[in-house]
């Protein structure tokens, strides 16, 4: 490569940004070097403003750039109902669809006796907290539909079992998908929670 | 979305480079907010950096941080071999096949009379200046296999014609290439092109 030393330090270290690779990251450092004003400075700038103040929000754990983050600052949000999702790529898509109106918990990840992960890495004495101190009467337990997401979620409805209304996100056919390619289990959970029409 | 001001100006700006959409940016963000120190910090000042240097080589129009890019700094590359492309993509394109050991000359763009570009806005005067000063015996022209590369590549031929040996990349099968997936033009080109065994 012939693009000078810092270009190609840039390309490399773009081409570690997931959904990057070598030619992509290439493609967009020459498109950012195109664009000097109205994107590589702004977006340089912006990077190092985000890497100052960006944190997590020590109450429930999305990032944010201030003392506590935009949904647990928000009044309107406090309504007793607390999501509690594995990270917050999980709490922005809940965001995406719009339909939840409380507040969340991100638990930082699944259990896992294999990598030592256990409840005291998972925020999960932190969620104990909340629920008793936040007046929180349901806990919905929007963890993802494999293996370790189950296995933590069976165990913090364990560890909540009596003290609030537990529930966790409907399983069935995706809204516009085809039966024909739909897996089994799929088909097999939306069979069982059928509804009358 | 909730991801506070500084981090959803950054998710927008990161869905303009090219490869990137919402979601995707989204994702990259997010890897750089969880490695702050391994990759947001140093990706943000490499950033700073290269908008302050980068500029164009003011002989070739490769992008450099230096007064003159690397190609035309090397010495063992003035070996009177001038390899004329569109743009900077088009050059790093050649430098990964390692095969031309010569130096370059980046037109930046094709010619287009219907957006009003003429050899003017396309450093061809500066070709043909170079193709004088610097000894150049032979200009390949190495510009895409589409109207307006070609187009472009018979002015230039136009303008040189009698100075200078004038060649153009060989039209043929890619390497690897499969006939059944090939297009007609490719394959007559590669037809008309044949070779003895």
């Amino acid at each position: 490569m012939t693009a000078g030393g810092d270009i190609e330090a840039l390309i490399q270290m773009m081409a570690r940004l997931p959904g990057f690779g070598p030619r992509s990251a290439r493609r967009a450092v020459l498109q950012l070097v195109r664009k000097r004003e109205l994107l590589l400075m702004p977006l340089a700038d912006l990077m190092q403003q985000v890497a100052v103040t960006v944190r997590e929000c020590p109450r429930c754990g999305n990032i944010c750039s201030g003392p506590l983050c935009d949904i647990c600052l928000d009044p309107k949000r406090a309504t007793g109902e607390l999501c509690v999702v594995e990270d917050v790529a999980d709490l922005w898509a809940m965001e995406r669809g719009g339909a939840f109106k409380g507040r969340y918990h991100v638990l930082g990840g699944t259990l896992s006796a294999l990598d030592n992960v256990g409840p005291e890495e998972l925020r999960i004495p932190m969620l104990i907290t909340r629920v008793e101190e936040e007046e929180i009467r349901e806990v919905i337990l929007a963890l993802n539909a494999n293996v370790e997401g189950q296995t933590t979620a069976h165990y913090i409805a364990d560890q909540l079992e009596g003290q609030v209304r537990l529930t966790s996100l409907a399983q069935g056919v995706p809204v516009g998908g085809e039966l024909d390619y739909l897996d089994d289990g799929t088909i097999s959970a939306a069979l069982r929670a059928r509804r009358e029409v």
